[in-house]
């Protein structure tokens, strides 16, 4: 890397994320070879200055950094195993989603093919790739993130090395990753109720918003909570909690939205009432999800 | 309203968000009379300059203006009955969580005793209130907002007249609290997955506010695909999620964590997948949550 011309990199995976990648890396003047199994693709990006390998050997022997985004590590290592020795002294970096079990294997099939590793993720859509404000995160060896953080910093301005382990990266995707589904289902679920009103969920979007920001303002005093252990200076009880589920129940009941997915909810808190933490803070409730539960 | 003096304004139920209220109103020089069943409460605000009522009915003769902040709208009915004939054409405005028909019935109250009234909400901290981006909003009589709406402001600078249906606030309230406690047990879920590993729940709060942020820019566009009844062009759809859900399973099984709650959210997305959603938006859940669910 000399920093002043942008190093070649090879970008395999051309769906909505990868082509996303690719994007962002012509943009930023980096020479780019890409691939992807089906092949038409690629067209896109050809046009705006990428070199299109049909050959996933070529891809990879054709810069210095390869970045996959696949669906899963499964179909990154089927993919790339044709390459056969071409990754051996390149880098490799994933950064599809999946669980660090999965980082872990995939980091043991690239020093086994003699490829330097990290594993990463993109905390945002494909929109905003290469905006300055956009997180992704990585893992692994730190010589190999600094080789290349320049790089990688087209993607997103906020470019973060989690640490050395290859799947501290996936590791934060699946606990930073589990606010998604739920947050989104509580929102569609209050569309719903809106709708039935004869109001427009666009409505709805503004007070979300600003509840969403409230929430994150919630997340340092409950991590604090955590890390101390101390739940006994609540500003919002699971006793408060527990008082309104019982209220919210009969409402969602008659309100002819289903709000099956809440009794699991309601069961912590609940279980967490029992075990002595009505007074204490809601962040309580990760005692609770530390011990075993009902089979589910 | 002269607009130029501060109006007296009435704080009933000094819990941690009445006392924030009341020391907004004092603290924007407003003369503010305080009752609450616990007397003892009312002091640190006496020490500020309040005006404590022992009686109710003395303290709500007192302002033009009544702001009832107690847990549910039943112990409000019940600590304002002995007020007698003393809420006749003056302004109740209850602060407190319920559903639209508890706000409807609270609202039959007032007029019962002759008061005008809206029912409302604060969507933030106790901290929050009297900030200029807090926001609170109401619903009620269009003419008995624009009369407080300057000493409304007081407690948020976001300060917003949904309607003149009296429970669309409470309706709001509903709609956009369903967030809350998921993405809360989400984030928990995460700092028991991270902290099993050593690693502290502070180190997680950056990425989750970046997440949260991420989730926040989804909704205009979500928001549009349900009015709209159209989930044919999506930015995430159905199939990536339900792709997830089964290797996630895996891994949260062998974490330690109790992820029982996840199983109807599973079940939410397998249902759309069912019905044909595959290659839809995620935002076509709303159509599975309008049709009756599993009993639960
Ligand atoms: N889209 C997002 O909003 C977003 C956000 C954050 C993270 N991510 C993550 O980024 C990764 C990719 O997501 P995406 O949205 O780009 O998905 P996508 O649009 O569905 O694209 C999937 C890509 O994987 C390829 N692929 C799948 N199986 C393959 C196999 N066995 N062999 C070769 N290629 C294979 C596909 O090739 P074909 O074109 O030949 O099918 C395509 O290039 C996922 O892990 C996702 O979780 C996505
Ligand atoms: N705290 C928050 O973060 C927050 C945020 C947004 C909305 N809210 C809503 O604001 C409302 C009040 O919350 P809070 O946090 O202030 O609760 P809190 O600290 O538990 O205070 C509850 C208040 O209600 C009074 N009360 C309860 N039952 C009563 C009865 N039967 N007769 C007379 N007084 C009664 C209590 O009087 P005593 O002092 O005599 O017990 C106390 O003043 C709730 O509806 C809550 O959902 C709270």
């Amino acid at each position: 890397m000399t920093g002043h011309t942008p190093a070649p990199v090879t970008v395999v995976g051309l769906g909505a994320m990868g082509r996303a990648l690719a994007e962002a890396f012509i943009g930023a003047g980096h020479p780019t070879t890409v691939w992807n199994r089906t092949a038409g693709k690629a067209e896109p990006l050809v046009a705006r200055g990428a070199v299109h390998s049909l050959d996933i050997a070529d891809a990879v022997a054709a810069s210095p950094l390869i970045v996959a985004c696949l669906t899963t590590y499964d179909a990154t290592s089927e993919a790339l195993e044709p390459a056969g020795g071409a990754l051996a002294g390149r880098t490799l970096i994933t950064l599809n989603s999946g669980s660090p079990g999965q980082a872990r294997q995939m980091a043991d099939w690239a020093a086994g093919r003699g490829a330097r590793f990290l594993d990463g993720a993109v905390k945002n859509v494909p929109e905003a790739v290469g905006k300055p404000d956009t997180l992704l995160y990585y893992s692994g060896d730190r010589a190999t993130f600094d080789d290349h953080e320049k790089t990688l910093r087209v993607l997103g301005g906020d470019t973060v090395h989690l640490g050395t382990e290859p799947d501290l990266a996936a590791l934060y995707e699946t606990a930073v990753g589990g606010m998604l589904l739920p947050a989104l289902v509580g929102f569609f679920q209050g569309t719903a109720l809106v709708t039935a009103r004869g109001l427009e969920a666009a409505s709805l979007v503004r007070y979300s918003v600003k509840w969403l920001e409230m929430i994150a303002s919630l997340l340092p005093a409950l991590a604090a909570e955590v890390d101390a252990g101390d739940y006994a200076n609540p500003s919002s009880s699971i006793g408060l909690f527990h008082e309104f589920i019982g209220q919210e129940r009969e409402f969602w009941a008659a309100s002819g939205v289903d709000v099956s997915w809440h009794a699991p909810l309601n069961e912590l808190v609940n279980r967490a009432v029992a075990e002595g933490h009505r007074d204490h803070s809601l962040s309580a409730l990760v005692e609770v999800l530390r011990k075993p539960g009902p089979a589910a």
